[in-house]
């Protein structure tokens, strides 16, 4: 199979990566570095991927940022930053590349635990992730022939020296657990769904 | 209690009012009538609307457009327009809002069924809910003083004659029975609530 990570370079796109190379041919995608580039929040960027690319047989995304800030001073053009880039961008990523799937190809997003368990500064990111996983939920009815599905990790113990001031007592999960819910929605039969690593 | 209700002029709106106003002073904005106007798409617009109003004690918001449309033609601008205005639209009103609710008002935002039951061509409709409910979710823990919650209606009784070849086999609701759920959440003590019509 021909597995294309957008995200390649972070955190989990390489545990996926490192996951799936063992039994697909992986096409690495990134903002700035990879086999290919990709901007998601520009259309004319996000097609020329797929013009490159060629034909592909999974379509994972583990990129997009999202604002973090107390509500108490977010303002509406902070909120509008996560709508543009993490949801928008894999909306995108998806409308677009719906045309570049083989036939019973799947796409995995990548979601998150706030969707269900807010903290501090999250607001954004919870209302992303909750639309990330509403669309999952309803595009997988009208992809006619493809499957559609989402990872939702919480946070991850490689990125705990930059995040674990954010997520008090919440339980992680290493990059290579992490890592085998996108290897379920590559391999697997599922449509629809949101695999929770939390 | 002073109520403010935008989009009281809508089916929803005007049922919300009708039970509200037995006891409560109520304010109708609306896009283009009512006591006060307000285009929730325009940071400045929202803030005019507060200088007018003064301090209220309770905001209902019950409009805000989404994109319909089969998935196989979706353009990402397209999915951006229910992001920017029932999304962003009511986002806006609580950030800007805020600031001009007494201590202990409330704000009740309008998600629906879609959220959880999706239809054809609702993609965008799902996404634009769930991200509702995720920000009331969360907001809900950084409003000092405050509540938010949220109404998600099925499909109303009075608006089939529009909507019932979209929502076939949904039971519908009436006007007066989903304005029962924003009494609830105005005079209730419910915080971080989607209350289901459904």
């Amino acid at each position: 199979m021909k597995v294309m990570i957008i995200g390649a370079s972070g955190i989990i796109g390489r545990a996926v990566a490192e996951n799936l190379e063992k039994d697909h041919e992986i096409i690495r995608v990134g903002k700035s570095r990879g086999d290919l580039l990709v901007d998601l929040t520009e259309e004319s960027s996000v097609k020329a991927l797929f013009e490159r690319s060629g034909k592909v047989d999974a379509i994972i995304a583990t990129m997009g940022s999202v604002h973090f800030g107390p509500l108490a001073e977010m303002t509406a053009e902070q909120f509008n930053q996560g709508l543009q880039n993490k949801l928008l961008g894999q909306v995108r990523l998806v409308l677009i590349g719906k045309e570049h799937l083989n036939a019973g190809g799947s796409f995995t997003l990548t979601t998150g635990i706030l969707t269900h368990q807010p903290i501090r500064t999250g607001v954004n990111a919870t209302a992303v992730n909750a639309a990330l996983e509403g669309f999952v939920l309803a595009a997988a009815n009208e992809l006619a022939g493809l499957r559609i599905n989402a990872v939702s990790p919480t946070v991850v113990t490689e990125a705990l020296d930059k995040y674990a001031p954010f997520f008090p007592g919440f339980e992680s999960a290493s990059a290579s657990r992490v890592a085998l819910a996108y290897r379920r929605s590559v391999d697997g039969i599922d449509n629809g769904k949101v695999f929770r690593v939390w």
